[in-house]
């Protein structure tokens, strides 16, 4: 064991031992002894590996499937998921988190079905696919965050002559860990066409601070379908004046950065799932940081790298990788370096097992 | 006594009893069978009364007062308080709420101080003047709503050759019951003169959904100083639509309703006051209602009345009234009808007081 | 004013002046100016006085009452209410708060009733009484706190033959100045007679961190019916004894207390009213300390004096004394000394008025 | 899969499409589409298996091992892993939680560390043992929980001639699962060698519904160390009682049941880990019920069966039985019956997946 001292548990073997040893095989026991540091590590020590995936791989293998795998009932989405090299055969990119790459074609529709498993999209380019939850019809497009949280109805449909990709994340290995997933199929079709620029939920909702009175209810979820660019961009390119003009707003000099929020609680957008956004400014490096929990990042524009465990990759657009627990990360900017961000740090901080330390801090 | 039936506990008067109460006096005691039902009435009766003041006559004394009257130390705000008739000497609307409007000549500034009493401005005609918030300028400007939390800090300057009126809602009534209060002197000037269009509180929070990293302290008082017109109108004006469109989004038929919210727990802008915008359709006219703890409501836009314990009242815009606990009242809408209104009712339901009578339901 | 500055807004008076002023009255109207330093003090400056009442006097009124007036309906209680010299003509001990001795006679019955009103009832000696509230009959005996939260009904029987004498403690000043009352009135005797020696409330809810799962659903007021004096006495005893042994466990050096709270969320026991008990070891000062809200003590063991605004005052057993808001106290224990505290703090917190200012600390 | 339909997106294979599923792997990409069906089960369908482990074999496993093996660091404690079936090679009883027999010897001591994981213990029988949680010294006894939260040293000691055996309760899988795991060695000897009867903990907190005013502070953990059976005994005696009375206090007919909780909040005694006592009157048979999450239970007292997905297994003294998710069981007791449970229905409440299915409810 990696706990630093000898096992003084471990007796030389007699048969008198050999014959408890097989007494607990076959009472379906095993003793603490012989794993507890496995069981028990000093700190985490993820089987997940920290990886990189680019973008023009992604997408061209996206492409490639739009051509050879029809989209339907069943299957369900030409849905890629990323496979932590660590955590094979499993299509997980980390103990918690789903990522996937979604791609759909030409008028094509992804069928409605809906599940326990919280799930979210992110546009990192394209536009033209609409997302119908629970029957309210959500536009996507390049920036945009929409929200699918459990149990809730959902189906998309491309209402265009050319194909789009996202990504998807849901928490999918947490569930199947734990035994929490229920599944049901809805309508072959989604169930509206309609293609607005603004769902439902977002004319009801997305008015900072306002909340309309036939909503006083809180919700376990963000009823906010759609958090779009515009506003996003705009908070960030606020918090960067404002450093500029010498007042608080950015998290650490050079670095801007917002939480998507469920506006009933001021909480998290779902459950188990964090979102957030970050801006860094050219030549900006942030400290080297370990925390509890696992999250991904996807680069939405500009070229930077991030340091993992030691390690540096380059970035561009598009490119996505993983950190497992408490593996040490530093992003650097080179240009200005926009990144989407989602991690399973509320299942963290609500069972109480976060934990955080910044270099130098 | 109100409660119907007789108070055996009073008995005929005797020497003997006349030294008890005499011992009573003496010793600092009254009993309680003397006084129940004026302390423990069947339901609320409010010394406070209903009332309506016309905003053509507030606007009036208001200007002459700019003429008569100048602002300063001591005085602090050329502020009218609405003084209930059934309250009286005291100048308070309600037994917890305080409204004054308040009026800045040209060029003027109200000097900086902070209590604990938690103030807000809403802003019914005119512009020019901007309220500077713990150093933080925010512009008042026709439909905004300003919040002025417990303990901060705060002066008013008008950057204007014409004078502006607004109307400012407090928690003074409740806060000298309760001897809560605080108070110091600031600034003699406001500690800020520079008149941007948006405070850096609403740069960092105005954005839907959206928290800044920086910002993840939940606070008791929202961090937004100015909801905007803009916002407020748009909110309105979706619900209506998603109305007319057959979806869930007004509070009643033809009545649709926004409560400004703490964006950091998605509850009231201040611990002890609410504030709500009101918008009804020509025709609407809600149910009649009673509530436990008061409101005020002013006419923002439009024609109408109020139904006031079985008694119409005609109003324009700028009017005020104020509704006492358990007072019946009803909105009856001529044209399109908006309403601002803040309440107590945070403290209602705080301390577990609320009740609500909705007739007809 | 007393805020140490002259008020630039007083003007000489003119005819303009008076005609003015003539406007206002007419109109419902009083300017802040005139009387800001009443409405906004420095500091809290209570109307109500800190007042010392003698238990030999109160208890001396008490037995005279019995004799001289019958409970019954319409007058409902046999309470004497301790009146804030500083807030006649009302029997209130401070703003928020209402404290009486309530006596009953051999064989009385102080009928049924409910009221909005959060009551509790504590014994500083004597026994035999019985208090029903819906329908659960609760023994009284010296030491014990008994709660009758808003709108529970209860009533009160002697069983015996010797008279006994409690106080009772409501938030009666606070609703009605906030108009949040209502009254009910229930059966004129109690609806049961039976007389055991623990409540159903106490056999489900007073095991220590037990909670029954037919009781998950959290409450706004405890479910405890009766706080048993033994187990209060067992507390204090041990935090002493663990003082001794040198382990944090007393709030201060000699000073063991004691918050009665609601096991179904760690709170208050109402949500208005705070109760406490404190034990001094003899020799013990408290610091001098100012709080914002009012509270009130009872002598329940023991001798020593309380401190209030720099006076002195002897206090025996059942002496009750008042501490208005922001008035300093200190408490100084002769010999063991006991006290049953109750205060308005739960309102203070959960409207975000709540400061304190310990000397030295 | 098993959705019950047939999955359209599986082509005939072809080069192409074989190019296609080679670039996937080169990329660590898996397609969702080949794996729906497990990822995303129409309802939970846990590996883990429902497993009844006898008390007589467990004890004399655990005696002999008493006799083999040393217990000391490295191994840190004699404790046998009851594994599930479905789960091998892990010693884990279900995906998220941790069951053990441990053992201790005479005078023997098992050395302090600590650790992110949350542990309980609970003695089915004998004493002797005290466990030392953050250098207080806390009995175990027949019929009492006590709790070892994340982070908090402890060690235990035998301090008799005799051995003796209970069970551990942990988050050990969960926690490994998702990488939140933290370890630390403290003394290789207990800190403290004292047998008191009452930790100091219980003599601070163990008083129903009484809060010491040095504890106000709200704790993620319960600060009870040690829930003493004579509580646990007496709640569910008088729930029974009450139930003869015709009083609401049992969860179902002749069913008494109290959860553990965590007095400065009244929720869960640890955030991850749910502890409960369940009492059926002999001839009871409790309701089939379904729930999200695993619990396992231990008989204490008594003889009855659990019907575990439709298999009925007798039960004696000391046998412990899981449940995996969504399996559905029912409880039978000949005699009166006594069990403890505990689950991870924390980590399902707190994160938005618990669902319960009783039938005919």
């Amino acid at each position: 064991m990696d706990h630093g001292t000898d096992n003084v548990m471990l007796p030389e073997e007699t048969p008198e031992l050999k014959a408890l040893y097989e007494g607990f095989e076959k009472e379906s026991i095993i003793p603490l002894w012989t794993q507890l540091g496995d069981l028990m590590p000093v700190h985490p020590k993820s089987k997940a590996v920290p990886h990189v995936w680019k973008w023009s791989k992604l997408n061209a293998l996206a492409e490639k499937s739009g051509d050879l795998i029809p989209v339907g009932r069943g299957g369900e989405r030409r849905a890629l998921g990323l496979a932590n090299p660590g955590l094979a055969p499993n299509a997980y990119i980390s103990p918690t988190l789903w990522a996937a790459i979604q791609h759909l074609g030409p008028r094509e529709t992804a069928p409605e079905h809906r599940h326990a498993q919280n799930a979210f999209r992110f546009v990192v380019e394209g536009d033209g696919v609409w997302t119908v939850v629970n029957g309210d019809p959500v536009r996507m497009s390049r920036g945009d965050l929409l929200l699918t949280p459990g149990w809730h109805f959902h189906g998309h449909h491309n209402d265009t002559d050319h194909t789009m990709t996202w990504i998807d994340g849901l928490d999918i290995p947490f569930s199947q860990q734990n035994d929490v997933g229920f599944f049901e199929f809805g309508s072959d079709r989604v169930t509206d066409y309609a293609t607005p620029n603004f769902s439902r939920g977002e004319r009801l909702w997305c008015h900072p601070g306002l909340r309309p009175l036939s909503g006083l209810q809180d919700t376990v979820n963000s009823p906010i379908g759609a958090y779009r660019w515009e506003f996003t961009d705009r908070a960030l390119t606020e918090q960067l004046l404002l450093e500029d003009e010498g007042h608080p707003a950015t998290v650490e000099q050079g670095h801007a950065a917002i939480r998507y929020s469920n506006p009933t609680t001021g909480g998290d957008v779902m459950p188990t799932i964090r979102c957030e956004f970050h801006r860094l400014r050219a030549g900006t490096e942030t400290p080297m940081r370990r925390e509890v929990g696992s999250t991904v990042f996807q680069v939405f524009d500009g070229e930077g790298a991030v340091v993992l465990n030691g390690e540096t990759h380059k970035l561009d657009k598009g490119d996505m990788f993983v950190i497992p627990s408490w593996i040490p990360w530093s992003l650097q900017a080179e240009s200005q370096f926009d990144l989407f961000r989602f991690s399973d740090a509320p299942i963290m901080e609500r069972l109480g097992f976060m934990r955080t330390l910044v270099e130098g801090a």
